[in-house]
């Protein structure tokens, strides 16, 4: 099978929204003429990460960002998992990743569904809950290459959701994110090697460049793992994009080496998503 | 509350049986005089690592090394999680892990539940299956300081053991092990530490020193690592012991400040043991 090049888009967000947009566009099409075939944004690409903001930049899906983005899909005949962007529905406000086909054409949507609340002495306070509220459903999306799982940021700390999508058939995760400073350093890489290595697929983060000067502040970081748990891109805190080439051919020998999810003891524990 | 000394013991494994267990004895002793609550053998510390072995040790419940064992936790009134050894019951043979209290009762027993068969192009090739059975039980076991998961190496590979401990209560895993040079350094660290972190509890891998003239090499390398990941004891290939201090209260602190456990959407997803 030929290699999947993933343009990993680690853009710096500024306070006008119009200005992420058409950054947003320099790099697809930059990412596109490099070769790739998806092209991923990191979380809150159009909005400076900050709970006061969500409501003030959120658009319905369709809106102004949606449009663009399908349209910047279909113009470059690329894939692209359009990072996140905080999205009005009902009077509620989601943080949601849209997914477009090289046609434009929606393939995927998730809300992030594990809101970030945290309050670490001495280092970040943040309370998503304020502003957001969760969404409902943990899907993977096809493409001609397999299938991809997709979650924003928090979502991936709980292992379930990896495993969830793993069961799935899901061949690689992508996953938009912004750690912050103090969880960065501590976790960031932990979390994307482990859920790669125990569900032997690859990870992908994307997140924000670093902004020092914002209230919220990137780890960036962002990175490839393979289904054995190397590190086979990571980028430092600098706004820029790479161009990753993974294999699936890969997944099928790692896990023939050792059988991890054939491994696994369904007949003892099971996980499920809870049917309503 | 006070902290609870965990006396890891990264002993050398040789042929002779009674041997290991007169020097699985010192260690117990030495771990005690220097303020152990909690001893921790390796795996298969009575019986060189490898498949052709594990029948021609094995004991029945209540053998030579199950009643040495008991006898050393009375004796130093320490409890003690002896480990691992081959356990022969019904004409099969099992990879068990037996826990006696500071009287030298049986508190917790687990048998690997998870074989390890593993075929590595260039690296590592194991079938514990050729001669072993596996277990069919997830428990904790209690003690004065709280609960403990107790699990054995390559059970450890599967996210759902560390969760699913942690939802019984567990707030320390101990995990006697022993990876190879194939596996350890790719993935022990990672393992240890993701546990820990996505569970928020101590965990607490313990492995036979290093023998290069073994058939099957042990990575070494015992380690504790704290509820927010980071590395608080690793030893290196040789034979030793540490006295590790844990302090419970530190996981409430973790889990105030980030409160992965109450943020799974257990309303979403449910990972449960089956009843049978």
């Amino acid at each position: 099978m030929k290699n999947v090049k993933i343009g990993i888009i680690q853009m710096r967000v500024v306070e006008d929204k119009k200005e992420n947009i058409r950054r947003a566009g320099d790099y697809i099409k930059e990412v596109t003429k490099n070769g790739a075939d998806i092209a991923v944004l990191p979380e809150m690409f159009n909005c400076p990460y900050d709970t006061e903001n969500f409501p003030k930049y959120a658009e319905k899906e369709g809106g102004e960002t949606y449009t663009s983005l399908s349209k910047l899909a279909d113009e470059n005949n690329i894939y692209l998992v359009a990072g996140s962007v905080p999205e009005e529905d009902m009077g509620r406000v989601y943080n949601t990743s849209f997914v477009f086909d090289r046609s434009g054409n929606k393939i995927g949507k998730h809300r992030k569904m594990h809101l970030f609340d945290i309050d670490v002495e001495g280092g970040q306070y943040f309370k998503e809950s304020d502003t957001l509220s969760p969404g409902e459903e943990l899907n993977v999306f096809d493409t001609e290459f397999g299938k991809f799982g997709l979650a924003i940021c928090y979502d991936f700390r709980f292992p379930e959701v990896g495993r969830i999508f793993a069961q799935k058939g899901a061949k690689a995760i992508i996953v938009p994110a912004a750690f912050n400073m103090t969880t960065g350093p501590a976790h960031w890489e932990i979390m994307f090697r482990s859920r790669a290595l125990d569900n032997q697929v690859y990870t992908i983060g994307v997140a924000p460049a670093r902004d020092e000067d914002s209230n919220y502040i990137s780890y960036a970081n962002s990175m490839v793992v393979s289904p054995w748990g190397n590190i086979i891109e990571r980028m430092d805190e600098k706004e820029g994009y790479r161009i990753v080439d993974i294999n699936f051919d890969c997944i099928q020998k790692v896990r023939q080496e050792l059988p991890l999810l054939k491994h696994r003891r369904t007949d003892i524990y099971s996980l499920d998503l809870i049917v309503k």
